[in-house]
């Protein structure tokens, strides 16, 4: 019971912890015998408090990783290349979405294995979009997701208990004690969950602004810092992108919605923010796979263009048990059942979004959860076209709600007065992508 | 479950808690819904790295205080004065048992009712030596206590749950999280308990050096100052003397034979440094009582030297339920009975030693605790008759161990050739009172 303390003072003290110490502090996580949560709630407070450097913290993520199982792509043909996106989440990311079968579609050696969570607080999670697809399963079997991933290229699979089991106790207790915001651990978390999918390539999707999960810019550009160092320590190839989270991504936010507009973009009708940072990751992905940048540019446009990146999408939700013909015909329907409202800029000035508390209002409407045990609608959410620093007269239309009961409008709205604001002063937009780092 | 998340936010933050967010949470501690253990780790280890300031130590006393019973002596006789000493522990220090009785025989207003706890760790407890009498009670019920108290003028009552329950929590906790050195955090669970004895006047004994609780000088001089002003704050007169614990207090180390040594101080036979220890503390009380030193030295005296103080103490153990007469008999059979093992100084030089270490070793002997539910042997003990600094001879008797079984022995005396060194160049007594502050 008291195994912890050495660790527990040394931290607290400010000292260095060894390789040895922490592999065995994630090893006791995932054991029959786990350190009770009150001591692993005042290291993580300690760490949180004093840090861990960057050898510290890339052991962590070591052991974290080796809590749980690896993918193993011997079966694989020779040449297969395996590549992931990560994003750090906001409000109407749905990329993942378009650009698994946008990269699969592009090249037969890539394979994009990808281990999706679910949306908690003011951000959505990939596993929400993907069930609004009537009939489509991610928590598959290992065996499933290895066969479907090697006949299509492309697989969503949720998060189990065999995948990196340290990262979901420790995840589970910094939740609920204050730990999340801190850069060692973030890493930790992030790099785990990754390097277990045994990637040869991976993008970091590192999300800046007011929307972000750390709306610091200063903490922000650390995280970059510690993401790829600890990257690079553990021999992942990678690539990061600090993008813009001050401007929801794309023109709708909401499960159902967001799927829309991924197919929007495979079919080359999808906003132009949205579209732009798929096609942007994609391209990163074939140059490091060798590719000209003049080749990528044409292996992207050739696959949005023939449809290919589109079937590829419709192949996937099939081989995952979903119906894209079905959730197209249900989308119309619902689409045009659903009531909306539109919050119109009270007067004329330069467009401010609080984009956390615009991602507050989605689990207001119940797009969201406040709690992991809530339900969510799959159905309901924004529209919001305009990007933030626009110019809008008084009255113009700044969001669409889509809602089907009237309790679900009623706290959602009060949320949006404060998440939306018309400027008086002008200010500049930010940069889609604003830095880039690699390993 | 995450109403403590906000508070954790804030301390994590370096920002200061409300009055009402201390009390919320000190209240919510001991109520039917208190949060969970890992969020009050998390809360304890923020606070534990980034402090609190005085006026928050403040709130956290009295909000700790008013979490259990307040003793009220309202049937007490007009102009009766309440008072107890408090110890910050150490090795040998008996000086509460011979300290109560001593002050109630000295003047007739005078009360001292005392909250007694258990030994763990290197340190020794009362309610531990005071079971070494045979058929004496610590655990009575609250109006046994008053009764006892009232007729006697002294009482050693155990801690029950009722006696500020926040701090029994909050303790336990910081026991197993590495959060009990800290200096808001003591300061809170020492006057909490006190304050809720609804005293007149406390000694506060704050011991310094190598078998302090804290080592650190600098960390000592702060937890005095704190102390201090909190007690002030608080409305509580109180001195504080920061005493030396380089060197084990008295002759005698374990539970009977630090009884054995409280007698001989009672009837001036004691040794020189707790003997002098127990008159200061009393000569401080009667004069802030309103004698004068000249007044209090010779009701000390008289006390001492009529056999009133031995007296006192004979009442008091009776009206407990023990017998002073069956521990003295007991007491010399015993000792006759138990095996001795002498450390000898392997050179000459100047006496040091690890006072820490050296209540190790008396665990080791099983005279104390490694954890709260081990059981103890009331009869073995230490003989350390000479100071730290004391110049020895090669072959000098430095310690004598007593002890029943083999087993008791073997590794005690290990940790005793830690806890004794003979160094070679001279080095200074340390004074038995360093710093005195009042409030």
């Amino acid at each position: 019971m008291s195994h912890l303390l050495p660790l527990i003072y040394k931290k607290r003290d400010g000292l260095t912890l060894t390789q040895e110490e922490i592999e065995s502090f994630v090893q006791s996580l995932a054991s029959k015998k786990p350190p009770p949560d009150y001591q692993i709630a005042s290291l993580l407070a300690f760490i949180f408090s004093k840090g861990m450097n960057e050898l510290e913290t890339a052991t962590l993520t070591q052991a974290m990783r080796m809590s749980g199982l690896q993918f193993d792509y011997k079966n694989f043909p020779k040449g297969s290349l395996f590549v992931d996106k990560h994003s750090t989440g906001g409000v109407g990311d749905k990329i993942t979405l378009a650009l698994a079968p946008l990269v699969a579609a592009c090249d037969e050696r890539l394979h994009f294995p990808t281990i999706a969570g679910r949306g908690l607080g003011h951000t959505g999670g990939t596993v929400d979009k993907l069930e609004s697809i009537p009939g489509l399963k991610t928590s598959l079997s290992l065996s499933a997701f290895y066969k479907i991933l090697k006949k299509h290229r492309a697989c969503f699979l949720s998060q189990t208990k065999e995948i990196v089991p340290a990262d979901q106790i420790l995840y589970a207790l910094r939740d609920v004690t204050g730990t999340v915001e801190n850069i060692p651990l973030m890493t930790a978390s992030i790099l785990s969950k990754k390097l277990s999918e045994t990637l040869n390539f991976l993008i970091l999707d590192l999300k800046y602004g007011n929307g972000a999960f750390l709306t610091d810019m200063d903490q922000t550009e650390k995280l970059a810092e510690s993401l790829i160092s600890v990257a690079r320590d553990s021999n992942l190839r990678a690539q990061l992108c600090m993008t813009r989270m001050d401007t929801p991504l794309g023109h709708y936010s909401g499960n159902r919605l967001e799927v829309a507009e991924a197919i929007a973009i495979l079919k080359e009708q999808g906003p132009e923010d949205s579209t732009e940072l798929t096609k942007d990751f994609t391209r990163r992905i074939l140059q490091w796979s060798g590719k000209t940048l003049k080749e990528a540019d044409h292996a992207i446009e050739k696959a949005l263009h023939t449809g290919a990146a589109f079937k590829k999408f419709v192949e996937v939700v099939e081989a995952q048990g979903g119906s894209v013909k079905a959730f197209e015909k249900a989308h119309k329907s619902v689409q045009s059942k659903l009531k909306t409202f539109s919050f119109k800029a009270p007067q004329k000035g330069y467009l401010f979004y609080d984009v956390r508390k615009l991602g507050l209002a989605l689990v207001e409407l119940e797009a969201g959860r406040k709690r992991k045990e809530d339900k969510i609608d799959p159905d309901v959410g924004f529209y919001h076209p305009l990007e933030a620093g626009t110019r809008v007269e008084a009255n113009t239309e700044i969001l669409r709600v889509y809602y089907k009961e009237a309790r679900q409008l009623a706290e959602c709205k009060k949320m949006l007065e404060s998440a939306i604001q018309i400027k008086s002063e002008f200010f500049p937009k930010s940069p889609l992508i604003r830095k880039v780092l690699t390993t």
